[in-house]
């Protein structure tokens, strides 16, 4: 997505050769207007696969889960990054290791909101070694739920998880693909 | 707003007296075009305070933002709930008492994304207490922005923190005051 690679490529700041801060316009300041367009672009790639539900992990997939959604004309379900006193009982879980943090953290979704009816398109805003997505991966096995779609705005194309999600042949589009990145520039995969 | 009681009085679920659960609309599973209708109804209420930013906590908050924010046209800028290792080290801070869990939590906005220069309006999903609105607006002293605006989903009337806040004489509109509740029923409060 031409748009989104210039933006990163204008405003994305590049610490050290591993951590891309795009905390400007996609994940603390967020540029809805941005948004919309990467709503309309996952609903280009995702228009026929009959989707039900969009989901995503909090926090930063939310706004881009929202934005999609609302194309597609379907609820956004998020999973919640730990067992909230009030979630109930009835919930799906799956374990997922944060590498920026170095620990495991569980999420969480409601059984009432995602079942074996439903087929999902999974959105978040990072995809580098896709722990995150194996957990809501799993959460989808465990509902019985179809993947329709996985859509990432930015992969870490040096990184495994999204050419291990693509070897598997899970339905895997994203955005943009850096190939490799330092402080002095980045590079984008042509697709 | 008569569009959200109705769907309060549908959809939600109360527990006990304290606990009301909105989770198959508005902060688990979310249904993006009642948001659409709470972001129009957030610009009719403060669209002549010149607001250029819409803040929120996440993870709840992000939605509704974003809604609003779009109606604007203006940025989101969210609270994160925690030190991210990534967020770096000019951030504005705040203590947030959580009373669902009974802890103390730090807020934290990079001090980029809000300034003197700025208007904001402040969106959550709850108002109970006021703690984290509180932590909000302290942030928002902390940048000298001016709050243009307080827009709240669901105010818990029977709970001091509504009241306290427009005691104080800040704009705060809630789209709908919860005045009693009980596993009966919900009473809201007249508008």
């Amino acid at each position: 997505m031409k748009l989104l690679e210039e933006r990163i490529a204008r405003d994305g700041r590049v610490i050290g050769t591993e951590i891309l801060k795009v905390d400007s316009f996609l994940n603390h300041q967020i540029d809805v207007q941005l948004l919309d367009e990467i709503g309309k672009e996952l609903y280009r790639l995702f228009k026929d696969k009959q989707i039900t539900k969009v989901i995503t992990i909090e926090a930063s997939g939310i706004a881009i889960a929202c934005a999609a959604a609302r194309v597609f004309g379907v609820p956004v379900v998020f999973a919640k990054k730990a067992r909230s006193l009030n979630i109930g009982k009835d919930t799906y879980t799956a374990k997922v290791h944060s590498f920026t943090y170095d620990s495991d953290y569980d999420i969480t979704m409601s059984q009432s909101y995602l079942s074996a009816d439903d087929t999902v398109l999974i959105v978040d805003d990072f995809l580098a070694n896709g722990a995150a997505l194996r957990g809501l991966l799993s959460i989808c096995e465990q509902a019985g739920a179809k993947v329709g779609g996985i859509g990432i705005c930015i992969e870490k194309g040096f990184q495994p998880g999204g050419d291990e999600m693509r070897a598997k042949g899970l339905p895997l589009e994203s955005l943009a693909i850096i190939e490799s990145m330092s402080e002095e520039g980045i590079t984008f995969r042509k697709q």
